[in-house]
């Protein structure tokens, strides 16, 4: 129950270890075409170069921003959090300019705030912004910032490494013209891959690059030679067992269907949420702005981070989280992400929770965090016959 | 049986399939430190930086060439096939500049042209060779390049990416300070990550840089940071599952032992290479620099090139490779690797190869390509006992 890997299915377990045909065998390419049509639906687009990167999250990362910018180029960029940092280090060692937007951990980028950078300074050739930042828990709201970059001639680019899968990310509605993701989190896949969609603009602006991609591992106009141009032109060996299991984890996910996925984040996270209010964690996040698969906590004065966190691990064999950078000792992050996303999860670590924190004396009313969850559950059945 | 992925051992890919631990769980680094010492051996090296990257060979290359090569920087690099030309690309992009000898593909790159780039044109940052260069199946002699390297103060980079757990890479007593493999070839492992050490005289010019290494993904002192200091500082999320298979797949190397598994290979590839002679299929490179476990045949013009390798696929589940390049239509490339090197698929690749001949009347008289393997292993045998 930590900020990802999440657990994953015994059926995705079983396709990694299936014996391998090569990366150039007709089988496995169309395998890789059936991963890129379920991505697609996954990321709700048409864009034709929607592939799986092979390394994981962080390298998808790496790919959008050393493919797109260019040395000189000024690129805004959202920081909330460690994944806003990494992006303006990564676009620095690609010789762009980024051009920080900054807001306090656990807050959004503010849509004036962005108006404002993009208005002034000269062209912007692409807006940066995650969409679920896993240091801090917070939902960047994404729906109209394509209209206003678009306005600006400017590309978006978004981080949907802990959304994908567990809320909605509508690449083509949201106007978003390069978005990337890895396997370990909502998708309950092992790591090791990114998960990448471009839009037909962000494409053609790499064709038409000044200057070589600094990366040719990760250089996209040849990847798309190798998972979308007829010749199939080998780059580098695929990662084919990842492949395998990536295959098998979009399928658990499409026959979920994603409405249904959602929401079962939606409602583990919400009783996640009332069931820590009990034992004193508050999110960090805004009601608003609080994204279901990782929810961060603030820790009270009186309790003793690594005490609690060891404690979990050895004694419960339950993993979360600790905070990043300026939160370090001052939070918890933790993940509900695809199969880890469940009612038993919640209800075993809101137990051991209290447990542990009952034996430290921090507990004026045991049994109040599982109970408030468990009336989460329930108000949603009532709510869900109502409706019916 | 083609240029890799190798087979897979069972037990590897169980290992794939075993449930995931987080990648900062002490259970998980306590195997990352097992996997370094094994590396350590397999490399015979005594580097503390050996480990393993989040990606395929490719980015084993990328990651040192990225690391090592700064703008302006001249780097010797030799280029006799796909792999010395993309190392060349690499350089480029990372602002350095290559300084190419080119040799005829199937040929090595001469010790007196490497002696000769080193003493004209200025100072050389690195010297850059691939062993086992996969495209011509030629193996680059390497023992008295590091002194050679070191007298003209230049790093050997070497590619181990198909001779690494299949001939000798013997990284200290040759004096290489950056060496990358893949896991794909003779160790048996699915693709996905690269094995890469670095001594302490590469990790000390990487850390007192002039300009930030153009990757972050695949920056060396962050990620040494994660593998080898005390703080075991997150990067990017270690590919849990591959790093499970990698585990074991080290396992079974040395189980085997490595001098047992060079033979191993050394005997099966002498035994396919004096079966191809009869069907006319001679190796490209001379007898002195041939590899192993990659024989690359040239192919007389009678021969049908893809109607043999559709019908090896097709009617005996047998992949072998093509020609890349300028090699394109004119060479097949077969894998005897790991798992992959057995008598039992040099016998029945030769029986098939026998068979699709005869049917398309190439073949004067059958039966010959099987007995003349067989008589090596035996004779192998015969040798064996008189020795003992």
């Amino acid at each position: 129950m930590g900020p990802g890997p999440s657990l994953v299915h015994p059926r995705v377990l079983q396709a990694l270890s299936k014996p391998l045909v090569g990366h150039l065998d007709p089988l496995f390419l169309g395998l890789m075409d059936t991963i890129q049509g379920s991505l697609r639906a996954l990321f709700q687009t048409g864009n034709e170069f929607t592939v799986a990167l092979s390394g994981t999250g962080s390298a998808g990362m790496e790919a959008v921003v050393a493919n797109l910018i260019e040395p000189g180029d000024r690129a805004v960029v959202g920081i909330n959090g460690v994944f806003g940092s990494r992006l303006a280090t990564m676009i620095e060692r690609s010789g762009g300019i980024p051009v920080p937007i900054e807001a306090p951990w656990g807050q959004i980028i503010a849509p004036e705030a962005l108006h404002d950078a993009l208005s002034r300074g000269g062209p912007v050739k692409a807006v940066v912004l995650v969409h679920a930042e896993t240091s801090t828990g917070v939902r960047q709201p994404l729906e109209a910032v394509g209209a206003l970059c678009r306005s600006h001639g400017a590309l978006l680019i978004v981080d949907a490494v802990t959304s994908l899968g567990g809320i909605p990310v509508e690449v083509d509605a949201w106007g978003i013209d390069a978005c990337y993701s890895g396997t370990q989190k909502c998708l309950s896949c092992p790591p090791g891959l990114a998960p990448l969609t471009m839009s037909p603009r962000a494409m053609d602006i790499i064709r038409r690059r000044r200057t070589p991609c600094r990366s040719w591992y990760l250089d996209l106009s040849l990847i798309a030679e190798y998972w979308n141009d007829r010749s199939r032109a080998y780059h580098h060996t695929a990662p084919i067992s990842m492949l395998y299991g990536l295959h098998e984890a979009l399928r658990l996910v499409h026959e979920e269907g994603l409405l249904p996925r959602f929401m079962r984040h939606q409602l583990n996270g919400d009783a996640l949420v009332a069931g820590l209010e009990p034992l004193g964690l508050l999110p960090l996040p805004s009601n608003e702005h609080r994204l279901p698969m990782l929810t961060c906590v603030t820790l009270p004065d009186r309790i003793d981070d690594t005490l609690v966190r060891t404690q979990l691990l050895r004694d419960h064999g339950i993993e979360i989280g600790g905070g990043l950078g300026p939160l370090r000792g001052r939070v918890w992050r933790i993940g509900l992400m695809g199969e880890s996303c469940q009612q038993a999860h919640v209800l075993t670590l809101l137990n051991a929770l209290e447990e542990i924190f009952a034996q430290q004396g921090w507990l004026d009313q045991p049994g109040r965090a599982v109970q408030a969850a468990v009336e989460t559950y329930t108000h949603s059945q009532v709510s869900a016959r109502r409706g019916a």
